[in-house]
């Protein structure tokens, strides 16, 4: 490889370290950079540059904001004893959309001892203490239903089991849309398991 | 979206520019550096910052380089009357791998008029200026086998029938470890129009 020149050298290693991009991608994605008339590499090199500057995360519910705190916590009309926990800023969008009335809490990951993921390294110290002042009536824990996910919300339950009167789990069940044909056994089980009456 | 700050969104929106990445995977992306340990926003951004700087092209065969004329063109124990004729550096890396004793020449595309790219976006002038100094014995065009490919391999033959005296074009057959049950009809008909004596 020592043909390329080493700034392009260096951008392939750089792209190669993120998920999902392999070495291929990486070059296919430098050369592009180099010749593409709608993406430039300088203005994506500035982009990332800015990224982590004037970068605060809300005193409340640890979202991503430019202020000290969010837009949805400083939003009094919302339901604030009502807290639903999720993995990172992208879940609060989503719920966003979904038309979600409370407040979020965001852990910025999950309990994975094979990536280094404690609950040191999670926002979970700042979910208990926001639970402790009394004010909290629900905690929705919805981080995905994955093993680490699964992990999370019991070791949240735990921790939070004499602070808040209720802890729940988001439903599991089949998503609208779904082909029951093709649907999991776990999921079906589940569907079964949290039937509701019509 | 108007939830993220304006420098991830900003990041999100460049990264989704490139091929094969939607917008999912650019979320995805940016989060990760926001994050992650091994990869930083902050040196990417530097590495794309100076993809371009001091970045250079061949005088005689186009590739990526920090000089005027590259490593393979200044050195004359090649054979510089072989020309190959490849769409991107990443080829000239490849052939380098298989053993090649000529000489390149980096059209930088293919034609491809869907594209908004003719003759005059690759470095064809390039290439027939190189030729017409009636130094060059053989030129191999080494476009990709696919239609961009072949039509380009076929304007280039045409440019050049007069100035050069042979113009071939790569092999086309089985790769090396192929399977001939998973072979496709047009390249088992190739294999069998070219084959050779044992």
């Amino acid at each position: 490889m020592s043909l390329l020149p080493p700034q392009i050298q260096k951008t392939i290693e750089e792209f190669s370290k993120l998920p999902g991009i392999g070495m291929k991608s990486a070059e296919r994605l430098t050369f592009h950079l180099l010749r593409s008339s709608k993406a430039s590499p300088e203005t994506l090199g500035k982009a990332l540059a800015d990224l982590r500057t004037q970068l605060n995360y809300c005193k409340h519910c640890q979202m991503v904001t430019l202020q000290e705190e969010c837009a949805i916590c400083a939003d009094t009309s919302r339901d604030h004893a009502t807290i639903l926990v999720v993995e990172n800023p992208l879940d609060v969008i989503a719920f966003e959309r979904s038309g979600f009335k409370g407040v979020y809490h965001v852990l910025h990951g999950v309990l994975s001892p094979i990536d280094g993921m404690g609950p040191e390294q999670l926002k979970l110290r700042e979910l208990i203490e926001r639970c402790k002042k009394g004010e909290v009536k629900e905690v929705i824990v919805a981080t995905n239903p994955d093993i680490e996910g699964e992990a999370t919300a019991s070791y949240i339950q735990r921790q939070l089991s004499d602070a808040v009167p209720s802890i729940t789990r988001l439903a599991h069940g089949l998503p609208m849309g779904a082909d029951i044909e093709f649907a999991d056994q776990v999921t079906l089980k589940e569907a079964v398991e949290g039937r509701r009456k019509l």
